[in-house]
């Protein structure tokens, strides 16, 4: 479960509106995979579990190539030749059992007769659930409420974009916490932000920023280019509207000191620096905060990386950090 | 087997002559005990882990009182209720199999019935060695190799201890690599290596060390405490011979510029800053790096550790940290 968590945060808002959910494979004490939702209308956790599972036992098989939700179940159910049957999964949230873009996940856990279903938080939405009751209906043992103090976390953000509002401050920083003087993280932190800024509904972003870093604020670096409606947040309208943002195409750009818009859109996303943060603090539900480790990994505590091989490392305690370093050529 | 090796290496050193083990205790998919070998004569990891696992069920049993090995086998062996017939152990090494100092574990785990016992590296040691032998013959199932590369790894120093010499390089420094002002890391640390100070057989420092900072060198924060055996690698005899250093009982300072006592003992410490580390780094085998992460953590990149809560944090590389942090008080 733990992996199954930590592969769908590392989609978290990517899979907007639908919830971040993550699923593991498990045959034998082993593990055959580990899979999370991507995007919404791409295949369910549990879907693409199953898939990679099946892959680590046929790997040439014509599985490989299906990549849609319908494709795949319908591949399974025909040909699962009972290789799950000794098979659990773990999936952070209740399969689904009612068939949306997607046919329901409860079924096709049903029809490849997996062996046990270890479920970490059940479905709160009444459309999408009944999956764990179907599964016992097809006499398939099912463990609830696994690790569900970290499931609860993952899918929060899916209840607050139930309730209309998820609204999350983006912050990019130095160890030392300092912001600006060009990028700050490396591409990877800039493709997963592009991606981001694809799905949301509304992006908000300081006048003093556009003034001064006169950005474009797009989403050059990501799959799908959708660069994002903007809201400066600003008391004047003294911009140079010639700079790339004011020029995208089909998005809008409003400025504004009004926060009218916090109301009027289900998933917004604010970036900015310190001072942003602490004006809008109180409106916001997450912090996406990307620390770059670049200067300490350059000088890493003066130690020579040729000559040492770390063997392990922990935290004492908060603040010390031990680090059993071996010698590389033997004395 | 992962919280085992974790667990083990909590205590890497401080088993010196014996090595660093872990142990897991799993039932139903449910952790029951972690637990590591923490000192020579006291009850090997499965011993303690048994226990552990024993008064998860049972948490008011005498047996909670009972704490050397002898005494635990004991009450296991006329105890154990078949408690442990769906229980499996990981052990990072092949359970012992002759009794020394403590009963064989081999037999322990028989005795009790283990469903299955998952061992990391077979025993290296003949005379310890037989216990997978000793399990299979009773009709336990055995799996060896279970991430061996990372319990030999743990393993490594006991290795060194064998073949008489494990050198290692102690050090501490605050993320910027600075040593020296007073106390680098927290209390934990000095505990920790006080602890091993009373383990090692020899303790080598640098002169300037000695005539700056006057360190006493005790172990004055261990539990039990024995001041170790010093040598000042240094040229010249000129110490002030009333600093505390001189005059520990039970203990010999020896000052001299040969390193002829690295052959002549098993397992030594060396204490100093990065000037020592340059002169002595092809003479050692490991590294023990304390960083001390007080300036970050006081800082803590500029945010109010009161207003928000770490939801989820990884790294995206080797350079970017991604954190999730949820605002405490509702909007």
């Amino acid at each position: 479960m733990q992996l199954a968590i930590a592969e769908a945060w590392r989609y978290q808002f990517l899979t907007y509106p639908n919830p971040a959910v993550g699923a593991t494979v498990v045959k034998n004490n082993q593990v055959l995979s580990v899979e999370a939702h991507k995007e919404a209308g791409l295949p369910h956790a549990e879907v693409l579990a199953l898939k990679m599972a099946y892959l680590s036992k046929y790997p040439t098989s014509v599985l490989k190539e299906l990549e849609s939700s319908h494709e795949i179940h319908e591949f399974l159910i025909l040909n699962h030749n009972n290789f799950f049957i000794n098979c659990e999964i773990y999936v952070t949230l209740e399969p689904c059992n009612h068939i949306g873009k997607t046919p329901a996940c409860a079924m096709l856990l049903e029809s490849v007769k997996i062996k046990k279903v270890f479920i970490g938080t059940l479905d709160p939405n009444k459309n999408a659930s009944g999956g764990k009751q179907r599964l016992l209906d097809a006499n398939i043992k099912v463990e609830i409420n696994v690790c569900k103090k970290k499931t609860d976390q993952l899918l929060l953000p899916f209840l607050k974009y139930q309730n209309n509002s998820c609204i999350f401050f983006k912050i990019a920083m130095r160890e030392d916490g300092s912001v600006g003087d060009g990028y700050i993280t490396t591409q990877a932190s800039l493709n997963l932000v592009h991606e981001i800024r694809t799905k949301i509904d509304l992006m908000i972003i300081g006048g003093t920023t556009v003034r001064i870093d006169r950005p474009t604020l797009d989403s050059r670096f990501a799959n799908k280019k959708k660069a994002p409606n903007i809201l400066i947040y600003s008391n004047s309208n003294n911009f140079d509207k010639t700079i790339p943002l004011f020029n995208q195409k089909n998005r809008n750009v409003n400025i504004s000191s009004s926060l009218k818009c916090l109301e009027e859109n289900n998933f917004i996303m604010i970036e900015g620096g310190h001072n942003l943060l602490h004006t809008l603090k109180n409106e916001i539900d997450y912090l996406m905060l990307f620390i770059s480790h670049k200067e300490k990994k350059k000088n890493h505590y003066k130690i020579n990386k040729d000559e040492f091989q770390i063997e392990y490392s922990y935290y004492l305690n908060e603040f010390d950090e031990v680090i059993f370093l071996k010698k590389l050529d033997d004395k």
